[in-house]
C-alpha cells in the first residue's frame, strides 16, 4: 500500500459525515475529552439568490450601526425610542393604504391600544379576533410605531386585530407590559369566544406572548385559540447557539450584550432572567395552544426560535415552525412589498384559520 | 442639543430594528445601491448549553478532518467509500441490538436491499412499510453501511423499513441511484398501497426522496403516502445562503466545495446540477405528499432544508419543519443514545403515523 492509499483508508476511517451512528460515535468519543470552545474563521457573506430583489435589498444592508449604541440615562433611552418611533409612524399612513387597513386609537379597561381594521374581513373572521403585541426590546415602538405588524396582518390575513400599546420601561418596567396585554386580552374575553381569538407578535411582542399564554394558564384564564409568536425573544439569558453562530452576521440585533438586550434588561429591571415570566423558553408548555413560530437562517434569535418549537412538540403542542432564507431578525416584518413578508403573514393567517373557532 | 443628544437622535432615525415597516424600507433604500458581500468576522463556537451531553460531545467534535479529501481516481474513491463503509458497519449489531431491530439482505426486482424489520411492529403498522434511501454524498455507504438511518427509524418509529442499496458512482452514476430507488418504490407498490407507505432519508437520501417523488409524478406512479427528506442535499449548485453562514461552523459537511460535492459531481457525471432530478428544489412540488424536513441551526444544508420546505408550502402541500440546536449535517442520525435522535425519529414517526393509512 503506497503512502497516499494509506493517506485515504486513514482518513476515511474517521469520515463524520457517513451515517453509520455505531462507527461515529466510537471516532468522536476520542475526541470530546477536551471540548474546547471552536472558533468560527471570518467569511464572506453573499447576498442569498434565493430570495425576492426586495427581501435582497434588506438582506444586503450593513449592521444596524445602533445595535450598541447603549443609553447613559434614562432620558436618553427614552430620547432614543420617542425619535425611533417618530420616524417609524411616518411610513404608516402609507403601509396602511397599500394594505387596505384603517387604524383607530382605543384605550380598553385603561390600555392604550389601537383597533386595526381591514377594508375586508373575510367571512370565516367575521366572529374572530386578534390581539398583537409589538415588539421593539421592550422599550421601543411606543404608541401607533407599535402598529406596522398589526397592519400586515390585519391586511395580508384580513382579521380585525387589537394592537395593545404597553406601558414601557425605564419608567415602567417587569411586569408592566405583561399586566397591560393580560388587561387586553381579559377585555377581549369579553368581546369573542377565547377560542375564536389569536394572540401573536415578533420579538419582545413574541416573547409576551409566550409569556401572557404562561400567566394565563397560571391564573386560570382561558387561553387563546391558536398564538404566532415571531422571532421571540424568549431567553433573556441568550443561551442559544445561533447568538454565536450568528453574531454579527443578523444584520437587525446583530450580536447579544447591545442595545436590544440593555433594553430588555431596564425591563427586567432586576428580576431573575430566568423567570419564564422574562424568558418563557424556561416555562411550562404544556397546554398551550396550537402555535406557528417564524424565524429566518441569519437570525441571532434563529436558536431561540427552534428551541420553543421543539419544547412546545415536546409537550405535545401542535406547533408549526417557518424559517425563511437569509432572513435576519424579524425582516419578514420589514417590507409590505417583498413576497415573503406576504408569504410569513399569508402562513400565519392560514394557521390560525385552522385552529380558531369561527 | 448636546452633541452626545444629536448623536443618539441621527443613530435613533436609523434604528433598524424596529417593527416599523415605512421607515425602515425608506432608510433601506439608501444603502442598497452598492448591495457589496459582506463579510463575516471570525468568533468563537462555544458548545450549546441547551442540548444533551451526547449531543453536547457530537457538536463540540472538531471539523471532519476528511471534509476535503479528494480522491485522485475512481480507484481512491472507491477506496475511500469501502474504506468507511467497513468502519460503519462494525457498529451496526450493537446498534440493532440497542434498537431492537434484525436485518436481512435482500434482492428485490434485482435491486439489493436491506429489509429491516424492528422486534416490535405497532399494531397501527401492520400494513404499513417504509422505504430508505441512505446518504452519504451518492458514493458512500454503499451495502449494509448505508442501513443505520433505517435502523433507527424502525426502533424509534416500530416501522418495517425496506433500506436500498443502490448502485453507486463512479462505476454508477447518475441515474442509477434513482433508476434503483424507483424500481424499489414500484416493487413495494405491490407489497402495500401506496398511501400506507412513506419514503424517507437524509442527505443524499433525502434528495433521493425527492427526486424519486417527481420521478414518479413524470411517470404516473402512485406517490407514498407521506415523505420525510431530512437535511436533504436539494441543491446542488450550492445555492442556500446557509452555505456561506455555516461555513467551517458545521462539523460535519464543513463548506462547500469539499469531498461531499465532489461525490455528489461523481453521481452527476456531467448532467445539469440544476435539473430537478439531481437539485430537486428546482422541481415543481405540486401534489407532492405530507413532508416532515428535518435540519439543524449548524447546518450548511439549513438553506437547502428550509427553502425546500417553503417551496412545498407554496404549493399548498402539508408540510412540517423540524431544526434542532446547535446540529450540523445529519447530526441527529449519529448516536441512538442521543435523546435528540430519539426526539427526531419519533417526530418523523408520528408524523407518518398521522399520513399514512392502515
Amino acid at each position: 500500500m503506497n503512502t497516499r492509499a494509506r493517506f485515504i483508508r486513514n482518513y476515511a476511517s474517521t469520515l463524520t459525515h457517513e451515517l453509520a451512528a455505531g462507527a461515529v460515535a466510537v471516532g468522536l468519543a476520542a475526541h470530546d475529552a477536551a471540548a474546547q470552545t471552536r472558533e468560527a474563521p471570518a467569511r464572506p457573506l453573499p447576498t442569498p439568490t434565493q430570495v425576492s430583489p426586495q427581501m435582497q435589498k434588506i438582506i444586503a444592508a450593513p449592521i444596524n450601526p445602533a445595535w450598541n449604541v447603549l443609553g447613559k440615562t434614562n432620558e436618553e433611552w427614552k430620547a432614543m425610542a420617542a425619535a425611533g418611533a417618530a420616524a417609524a409612524v411616518q411610513g404608516l399612513p402609507a403601509l396602511r393604504e397599500k394594505l387596505k387597513v384603517k387604524s383607530e386609537p382605543v384605550t380598553i379597561d385603561g390600555v392604550k391600544a389601537f383597533m386595526i381594521t381591514p377594508e375586508t374581513i373575510a367571512p370565516e373572521n367575521r366572529n374572530r379576533l386578534l390581539v398583537h403585541v409589538h415588539g421593539g426590546c421592550y422599550v421601543n415602538n411606543p404608541g401607533e410605531a407599535g402598529t406596522s405588524e398589526a397592519i400586515f396582518m390585519a391586511g395580508f390575513g384580513h382579521y380585525k386585530v387589537i394592537s395593545v400599546d404597553y406601558r414601557t420601561p425605564p419608567d415602567h418596567p417587569y411586569p408592566a407590559a405583561l399586566d397591560d396585554t393580560m388587561k387586553v386580552w381579559k377585555a377581549a374575553l369579553k368581546m369573542a369566544p377565547a377560542k375564536n381569538m389569536a394572540v401573536f407578535g415578533s420579538s419582545a411582542g413574541g416573547a409576551l406572548t409566550l409569556s401572557m399564554v404562561l400567566r394565563a394558564k397560571q391564573d386560570n384564564i382561558p387561553l387563546p385559540g391558536a398564538i404566532a409568536p415571531g422571532t421571540p425573544m424568549s431567553d433573556l439569558t441568550n443561551s442559544g447557539d445561533s447568538f454565536a453562530t450568528n453574531a454579527m452576521i443578523d444584520n437587525v440585533l446583530v450580536a447579544g450584550k447591545g442595545s436590544c438586550d440593555a433594553r430588555a434588561a431596564l425591563y427586567a429591571n432586576g428580576h431573575d432572567l430566568r423567570d419564564p415570566m422574562l424568558s418563557p423558553l424556561f416555562g411550562d408548555m404544556n397546554g398551550f395552544p396550537p402555535a406557528i413560530l417564524t424565524t429566518g437562517t441569519r437570525d441571532i434569535l434563529l436558536s431561540s426560535t427552534v428551541l420553543v418549537h421543539r419544547k412546545l412538540r415536546q409537550a405535545g403542542v401542535e406547533a408549526q415552525l417557518q424559517v425563511f432564507e437569509g432572513q435576519s431578525h424579524s425582516n419578514y416584518t420589514r417590507d409590505a412589498s417583498a413576497p415573503e413578508s406576504k408569504e410569513a403573514f399569508e402562513e400565519i393567517a392560514r394557521f390560525f384559520d385552522k385552529h380558531l373557532g369561527k
